[in-house]
Order: C-alpha cells, then structure tokens, then sequence
C-alpha cells in the first residue's frame, strides 16, 4: 500500500518511519530505492534535479513498490503544492518555512475550500485515493514544513501548533549555516544538537510528527529512538560515489600495494 | 581526458582498466559513477533500460568527468553501432557474437571504408574526436564482442583473431546459462572458471585485450590479476538496492530487537 | 487558422466557440481531440499533467490541425504566463483571481509596455503570429481569468471591467467548494446556478466572453443557448475512462449475466 | 495483480480476457485505460507513437492499477522483444510472422537457453516477477505472435503447433489487405470470416489461446463468445477522437437546426 | 501544404525542390529551419542525433511551417520504415542501397500489400494523409534510396529502374569513401564527378527524380542546374557552428589586432 | 575550463568576454555553439523554449566544450535562482531588476547565509566546483540582474550599487519598449543611447561588469569597445533561420533570374 494513511497508521502506534530521498531525476533509479523496510521515498524537487514530469513518473514508481511517496517542493507556493498532489503525490515537505503564518500558507495550499485554498482537480490522485471523500484527497495527504533556520527555530511554537500540520521535518544542513557551522548531516555542535532537540520537543508538545534528515541508517536509528518518527536514511545522489568509491578501492586496492606489472594482463 | 586512446595506453603499459556499468537511463545517475579511479563507464543499451537519446545524454555526463564513455549495444547490428559511434561513444561491447563470421562483423560496423561498412557522419563524435585524420575517428574508437554462449567459446580463437578487434568482454551470466549453470556473477563452478580460462588464455594468444563482468570491487581486483584488462566492477542498479539494504537495516536494526514502544517518537 | 483572431470573429458575430481541454501530457493526444467541429483545445497547466515542455509540444499539435490553442496556466504569475505566451500560446486561461486587481495583473501579464508588464521576446510566437505589428503579438492574445471563488462572484463587477479582459471563464468546480457544495461539473443546486448566472450577467453588461467547463457536449449546449461563448465540452481525462467504462460492458455484458463457462473459449 | 499467470489462470478457466491498446506514448493516458474490468493493456511499439522509454514508463502505469501489460513488439527481433520482457513487460505481441520458422524464433526470443536465445538481464523485469526461479522469468511471459497474411493463414498449423508458443493473436487489418480487402476491424466478408475461423480452429486444436483486435465492445463480445480468448476491444488512439466526434455533435446539434443568432451568446 | 504531392507537382513541372537537413533533435530547431523558398526538411536519423521521438515532434514543427517533411531512415529495415510513415513522413531516405534487390526492399517497406509488406496502421498519417484512398497513404509517400558506395554506383541501372521508386538520393561523403577519397561534400575530384553523373543520368533514363545533399545553397545551385530535383543545401548542425564562428571572429577581430587595454571595459 | 572565475579572469585583466545565447532546448544546440573564442553560453529560461530539464542538459553541453554556462532565469525568484545554481550553472542572469531592492533579492538568492538566503544543496554543482570552501560555490557564481525598463534605468546606481552584485545586463529590447521605441536590438535612437550609456556609466562608477545582448558580433565588437564586458553577440533561434534565408537565396538565386524551366532537372 502506498497511501499515506499507511505512515499515519505506524504513527498511531508509536512507530517511526524510515525513507529515502531521490534526488535523480529517475523513476528507475526511485523504484529502486523501494527495497524491503523502507516506508517511504521523498522525491527533492528542490534541490534534487527532478522536474515535475519527472516526479509524475517516479510517482508510478514508488507506489508500484508499495512504498508512499511524497515529495519536497521547490518553495512554499500553492499552485505547486496543488500540482504536486493532483499527480498523486501522499504528502509534500515545504522548504524554508519560517513562521507560523508560512506554516499555515502551506497548509492551506494543500486542503479545500473551506480549510484551505487549494483548488480542486486531482487529475490522477483521484486514482490512487479515494476520492468519494473529499476530506480523503484533501486532508488525507500529509503536509511536513521544514524548519531550518534561526528564525523557525525561535518560533517552533506558533509553527508547531499550526492546525492541520502534520509534522516538522528538519534540515540540517541549512540549520547548520544559519548557526554559523558547516552544512552537513548528523551534526554533533552543542548549538546544533540543541536546536535540533527544541524542534523535536516542540512537536511532542504539539502532537505533530518530528523528521529528519540523516546520512546512514545509523545515524536515523539513533534519531529515531529519540523520538523522530519520519526519519531519512538515505539518498541516492550519495549512495551512488559512496558505494562507488569503495568498490573501487577493492578493485585497486592491490595496485597500490603491488608493483604495478605483477598485476598486468598481459 | 575521455578518449579511448586513454585505455589503450593504460593497456600499451600493461595496466588493466577499470570501470562502472550504468543500467538507470539517467545521466546524473552516470556522473555520478566517475568518482576517482574510474576509468570508463559502459552505457547499457542492452539489458539496460536505456535507449538512445539517454545515450547521448550520459555521453556528455561522463565524457564531462574526465572518464571514457563506452556503450554495450543491444545487437551486433551495423546502425545501431555506428550511430553510438557518432554520437560520440569511445567504443562499442557487441553481445551475443558466437564466432569470427560475427566478430568480423561488429569490426566492420565500427570501421570506415576500406576497412569496413560504417557509414560517415560523426556528427557529435566529431566534437570529441580528432577527426582531422579519418582514422581516429574510424580506427580510434575501441570494438570488443561478447563471448557468452558455448558455441563462442569453442570457436574463441577464429574470435579473438579477428582483425581489428580491440578485446573481448565475457558475459558471465549468459556464459552460466550456455553450461547450464544458474546466470549470476563471480561463478566458481570448475566448468565455468575453466570457460573464462580458455577466453583469456586467447585473448593474451592473439594480443586483444580480454574484459569481463564482475560483482565487486574485490572480485574485479581477483580478475584484474588473472590478466583481465577491461574489468568491470560494480552496476548501478545492483548499487542502489545493495546499498538501500544495507542503510535500512542499520536503521531498523534496533526496531527488531527492541521494543517498538520504547523507540516510539510519541 | 489557428490563431485567436478567429475565436474573435466567432465572438464579433455573436457566435459561441467550443473547445476541449487537455490534461495529458501528450501531443498525440492533443492533435487526436482536434475533430471538425472543435474551435479552440485548453492546454491544462494547472490540473494536468502537463509541464511546460508539453505545452509547447502540444500547442504544435494543435495548430497543426487548424484548432486555437490556448492554455489555463498554474497560477497568475506573470513570467508563467509570457512564457507561455512567447511559445505560441494565443491565450491563457488564468486560475484563482478574486477581484479587480489580480484580473488586472493577469492582463497585464499579457501585454506589452505600456499597456503592461510583459517582457518582450516572442521566441516561437512570432512564427505563428503576425508580429510586424507588435499590438498583435501583445494584444492579439486571449486573456481570460477564472472566477471560482465565492470572493470573486461577489467581485464580479470590478473583475468583468478590467480594461484588456477577453473573458471570464467559470471554473464550476472550485465555485461549488466554494459555495459548500460537492465539487462536480454541470450543476444544478439553486445557488450555484444563481453564481454563474450573476457572472453571465456581468460579462455581458461589460462586453467580454463568458465561458465555463461542461462535462458533456449537451451541457455544452445548454450553456451556450443561455448566452455562454467560449464552451468547453469535453476534458481527455474524462473522456478515455468513460469510454473504456462503455465498451467494456458492452464486452462483458454476456459474462454478467450467462454461465462463464457458456462464453469460455476452449 | 499484473502478472502474465492472471491471465493463464482465467485460460486455465476458460475465459476470456479482454484489452484495451494503447498507441498514444502517454503513461497517464495509459493508466486512465485501466478501468474495471480490463485484464491487460497492450502498448502498441509497431503502429503506436510508442518508442522504448514510452513503453518502460507506461509498464509503470499499467503495472500500478492491476492491469497486465504486454507489448506488440514493432518487429520479430529477438534484441527488441528481449529488451521489452527486461523492461518488465509480461509479454509480446509479435507481428508479421508468417510461418512456423517465424514463430519458433519469435518464442526462442522470449526463453532462455537451452529453450530460447534470450540474453540474461532481467533489470526491471526481476522487480515485477518472481526471479528466484529463472523459469518464471523466461517462461512465465507470454508470446503471442501475430497471423496477419494470406501466407501464415496457409501455414497456421505449423505457426500455431510451435513448442512454447501461448497464444496467436489476429491482425484483422493486414490480414484484409493480404485478402484483397479494405483494411478495417471487425470483417464480415466471408473470405475474411474464414480465415479468422480457420485460424481459431487451429487455435482450438493446438491448445494455445486465440486472441484478435476488435473495434468495439461489442465486437469483442461477439468474438469471445465465438472462442478467442485474448480480445482486445479498445484502442485509445480511436476512443479520443470518437468521443470528441460525439461530444461536438451534442455541443452543435441545435445550432446546426436553429438560427445561429437565437443560442448566440451576446 | 505539407504533403508529398506538393513536391511531385514541381517534379511535373521540371522544377527542383531545396530543403534542409535536421540533425539536432529539436522540434524548435526544425521549424526555425523552414523559411521562405525551403521545400522539404528532412530529419536525419542515421547520423543525427534524432530518435523516434524526436523525428515525430519534428514532423508536427515542419508541417506546421508548410514545409513538407520527410527522414533519412538509419537503416533498410522494414519496421523502421513503417514506423516513420505512420507518424506522418512525407517519405523515407533510405542510406546504403547498394543493388536493386535492397531497392526493392526499400520500397516493398513503403507499400501495402500486395505492391509490398507495410503493416496497415497509419496511426498518424490518417491524420495528415487523405486515407480515404489506401493508395494515397501507402503510394503517396517518397521513397528515395541513397546511392553512396562503389558497387551501388556499378549497379545503378538496376536500382534506377526498380518499381515504385522515386529517386535516387546521392550521399557524397560516403561515396568518397567508396573511391579513396576524404569524405566530404561538394567535391571536385573528377572520379567523384563522373560518379555522381552516373547517377545523374540513370536517373534521367529511368524517370526518377536525382537528389544529393550539398554543402551550400551556391553548391546547391549548381546541382539543380545540373538536373538535380531534390537538393539538400544546409545543414543545422553545420550552421550553427559556422555562424558562430564568423560572428565571433566579428566580435573579436579588434582584439586581435588593438591592445586588449584599449578595448577594455574597465 | 568551464567556471566562472575564468570569466572573472579576464574582466579583472580589462578583457571583455563574449558569448552566445541559447534559445533552444536543445543540449547538442548549445555545443554546437562553443567554437573557439566562445567565452559563455547564456541558457535562455525566459524567452527561450527551455525548462529546468532541458538546462540540465545543456550545463553538461558546454561544459563539456570548455565553455562557461550561465542562465537567464524566468524571473527574480529565490527557488528558481536556487535551482540552477545547484545544478551546476556558474551564474544567473535575473530579467527585469527595477530597483535596488530587487537587486539584493536577486543577490540574496545566490548566496548562503548569512550574505544570502540561498538553501544549501549544491547536488550537481558539487561536482563543478570546489565544494569544499561554501564560499567558492555560494559566492562563486555570478549574478548578473538586467536592467530593461525605464524605471531601472533612473534608478540605476543604487541597483549598481548592490553589494555581492557581480554586473548590470542591459535588454535592450524591452528597454526600447520602456521608452516606446521598438523592440529590436543594436538600436540607434538617440534615447536608447543615452539609457545605455548611463547604465554603463554606473557599472564602471561601482565595479561592476556591464552586460549587453547584441545582434551580431560586428555589434558586440562595438559595445565591447564602448567598455562592455560581457557582450552577447548571437542567438541561435536567430542563426538559423538567417542562415537558412541566406543559403536559400544562394540556391534559389537563378530560379528567379532565369526560366524555370531552364534549370529544370528533367
């Protein structure tokens, strides 16, 4: 099942979900991401390099595996929140949001009238939700703001609290920069680690889902036994050189050692 | 530097070569495959899902990381090979090719008149080529079949004296097939290991460059000092899911031993 | 002819236009609608699946069967709808304004200083219009903005006289969740009927086309016997599922009611 | 489900199975085909706008709503109908074969050795089908060839006796012209009628299934109820336009009968 | 109009028709090409860089123009030619005729039965052909072989004269090859202009139409006034580069010969 | 080399570099267009018929040739802006600045906190440029606003004035249209003149480089004397069809001179 119900089930019960994050614009590459044990694929519309007729096709991808998958937009814009859910996406990640008024616009992008503004055609969502319940194609789908500056951290109350939010997903890496340290993942600075852990209360106090983006599934274990519950392991625009750049040094490994004739073929 | 005279002279100095196997129609896919160390990749036009235009496009991605773009195309067919060729591929991997008649074939498909029945028209490859000399760009480009079948193997030698033939690839998983053995990589079974022996042994016999398909970096390593120069070490559509695998269970390591409540989030 | 100007003459001689809407991303599909008898097809950017890349090829499409080819861009953004404009486009369908102001930022979208705002570079559309004379490549171009918001209905006045406005295009779906009704086409509850008869009024006390979306050409009809001129009768995603719907009854209608073995074929 | 065993089971039961074609190289029109009641949906590579990457994104598509997708191949060679059961098609539709030779090397294309020639490398093939044992990969997918001339109507015995063969699928166009007959669907010249008899006995007799195009539902019922298993009865590239042909004619009847001045709109 | 019949008509009349050649997959591109006095477009893919796709979005740009399009295929096989002429090619090019058996074959590969093997499914020619009159779509398109190697230019009566032919399409580069020359076109040297007369006047004998691609609009001049019929002047991806490079020898011919400090902007 | 500090090379030497713009969406368009003395390609987001996918392509075009690829985006918008730069871009042209303000949004867009607002995720940028200083790919790449209309113009300097602002790009077609002049380039009126004179003059008064499109390289040879530094001097959606009138006049030139039938062909 590919319904973004399926993650809300795991969260009534207290347990988090783990996804990763496609940043190809590939819909062979997203399904296979789609192994056993990962719940869900967010496609970076972002800063991936996935255009939307992209998206649309590794949409079809992911669900095809049973897996859920949602998307991050570009920006906090309502037609491309609405474009992104009428093609069947079960959730979006709005970047840069940084109020509570930003979290509510995003929201509303994403129900209708009259809890929000999104207008109606779910041209190909209506295949893949149940849309004989309005309220299911509308507040069915999950709607993630990111917090991942100063300022959002400052005001994660009135973010949090926004009605009809259905989490906070965290990036690091932004985080970092607005605090004055290195964009990257799993960041241990005090600083870091402690605005990371006021997000993280701020959504228990509220009821809604804390996420995060993590660099290995080690790291997203660890996140997630503090408490994050949609939680990303990994993406492939790094798993790619990774796994490439150990294979490789396998495969040379010898002619760094040995004298390089030894090892001729011929 | 991205020209196929680049392996030629790793290969002129007894080196063997090194190199990723791209099977995702996606030219960031491919760039990202050319991390340090890489010295071709192999666009997948057979059992790939990649078609033409994808081709091109991955052409540019890796020819644009320094690494030397070759191509397996779908069948010994003389247009489809010259027009990889034109297009700008550094050289061909020809499957399927069961004897000299055939191997003959895959030459002439690569090589200008006289030698051979390729059709002028190097319209991108003119771009990356110097084709000042028509030998370059007719001679330069690097043709190797593929010994995969019994049949091949007991004719290798009418195959591997072929003209102008620059190397043969062995096709371990269809090779497994032809002995009746199950079709996967890195085979140890005695009649295999003693096929891919015989391959190689005709290939240093008659001076072309013997290549094969591996499943690891360590099992390329293993090839490499056998004498295999064309050695192939990892596939991008086994990386990701491997890799995929691998991450999930770090994640969920602890969900399987531990009690799910105690790792809930809420 | 496939330009706007003969939408226009329709107009001037107090005939109605009609049209379908096209929500695949696909060219084939796009010409495949252009039956005798269909004055304009919409390009659907908003609820479709259509980016910009299938806009252009569609706009070709269509055209090339001498039907106008128009487009209901995302949102009312003013380089989305010169885009759209400078790739041939004779007119845009502009979603969500609310009242007099937004109606005239989407003309001014549309034309050129000093009229508007739209910045000059009609890279295709000088090949399928006129553009020795500039006012017809700026003001040659339909603009219609959708009214389908209880705001806007109340507004309808200072949107149906903004200077420039071609028409006014009733999006019956939006209007009805608007209104607190289900969101469907062709609807006949007293309040609704009374909205789009108040924005018929409006276009005609101001001059400018009224259209609306219809779920069928008799409705079509209907529409355009109360005073309606730019007519949609028929949506490509409508109309492939309810045409398999039919035939594949009519396939199995023996297999409902007879013994499945009666009609088996072996 | 949208495996090829579907199918064979309601074989295995003794009925039919009906199909909508798909020629338009659109992955949502293609999934819109998928309503109720539809068992396969073929992608059209001969006749259909369908080039590979097309058909790879409508295998998505078709995969994700249930329906098994199969493929008419553009040609009888063995590297195209490979590349197709790669891709994850659950089987081909091969057109033009003319005698037993034909239609042995059509279902050699489709089985590994020792059954068939088909190259190893089930790339997305192994996501949708059960890899563990290589027999459901290579024998699981279906080969239809395609009896389309007044030769392979002489020689249907030998075509449909061929070891391995599932079914024989009628063109009835072609099979027109090579009678000397206009080339449209659902015949009733008696020449044509018999030989579509003739060819469904040998069907019959040899125990593979009979498949053919029709034109309509209706058609398709007939041909069911006559003994073809395999029964294709809608083809989108024919639906838009029909539907549109009816539609305009609803939208226009009455200003064809009144003055056009009364249903004018101003 | 875009039909082939156009170009017949100035055949009838003893008038030579120009056109380009379309290497660029680009849809923009071949429109951009169709300028006043062009006749045909025809869209290269042997050696351009256009699969089947791009040849149909390319079909769609050129008609749209009223120029009448039509591709070199990239090789004699049947379903590659068929395909191209159910999407609407005016006719086919068809490269490395080399006797009038392969002739033969090219034609058979344009014409229903029983003057050839197409397969009727015209699925976009029905659109842009009258197919009322099956003769129109299967006899209306061109069918022009390349002469362009020794052998073929010794056996040219026996090509000239093959049935249901319509010219002879002279490549010179390859034809240089043939005779041990640098493959070029426009080319003087005596053995290469007694050929390519050769040519010439078999076509005259046999009452086909002569073609030949040139380098140049003056080149192609002199060809029409030699008797040429269908000459191919320019080339885009020729001339794109050479009017860059004289624009930017323009832009940088003071830098050359002034100080760089003179011509500075700071 | 393809980055951007080669271009800044030369304008700290008082070298003025030139470059192309690119109009098609077409990747082998824009190599095609990287003859030696190209310093830039420009990729045309506004005007041209290019999407965010298509410029991906194209990055890799002309990098590939050593050529520095930057982009005019469609409009100053911060996820847009983002977007290129991530997927490698060395600078972003930004159309119509009007004011100070909207120059340091567009500045802000381009950088990370805390110079910018740009989100951190350089996921193919990371491959071309130094990643491991922020500051090289944050501050690296250029950004050029241009200044097209009459109300940038009087408020030139403090748009000059914006720190992080690396140059002005006038337009001087739209800024034709700002002073109702006609919208062509090279212009000569005295008015048109004047803006751009005072546009260069405040780029030199505050450092910054002066931009300018022109119509051929005689032109940009011009204004590179005048002190522009970064000078356009061609089109290619403008190349080709004056290369094609021009070649097509060469080929024509005797049809309208002499009797047709006298260089007829038959």
């Amino acid at each position: 099942m590919s319904s973004a119900s399926v993650l809300k089930e795991h969260w009534a019960r207290g347990e988090p979900v783990f996804g990763g994050w496609a940043a190809l614009p590939c819909a062979f590459g997203a399904e296979l991401m789609c192994v056993p044990g990962v719940d869900y694929v967010c496609i970076d519309q972002q800063h991936g390099l996935v255009e939307y007729a992209d998206m649309v096709a590794m949409l079809r991808a992911i669900e095809g595996r049973g897996v859920v998958p949602v998307t991050r937009v570009p920006a906090n814009v309502p037609w491309i929140i609405g474009k992104a859910l009428d093609a069947g996406a079960q959730g979006v990640v709005v970047p840069m949001v940084n109020n509570g008024e930003e979290a509510a616009a995003a929201v509303a992008a994403c129900r209708y009238a009259p809890k929000g503004i999104r207008s109606f055609g779910p041209v190909r969502a209506s295949m893949v939700m149940d849309t004989r319940d309005i309220s299911v194609v509308g507040d069915g789908v999950l709607c993630f703001v990111m917090v991942e500056t100063r300022e959002a951290v400052e005001r994660i109350d009135e973010i949090a609290s926004t009605p009809g939010l259905d989490g906070i997903y965290v990036g690091p890496a932004d985080l970092a920069l607005g605090l004055g340290l290195p964009p990257n993942l799993d960041k241990e600075e005090p600083e870091h680690v402690a605005a990371v852990e006021k997000i993280l209360k701020a959504c228990q106090r509220h009821g809604v889902v804390a996420g995060i983006q993590c660099g290995s599934g080690k790291s997203a274990r660890k996140y997630a036994e503090r408490g994050f519950g949609f939680v990303t392991f990994a993406k492939d625009s790094n798993l790619i050189p990774s796994a490439m750049d150990r294979e490789v040094a396998a495969a040379r490994q010898g002619a760094s050692a040995d004298n390089v004739k030894e090892r001729g073929y011929a």
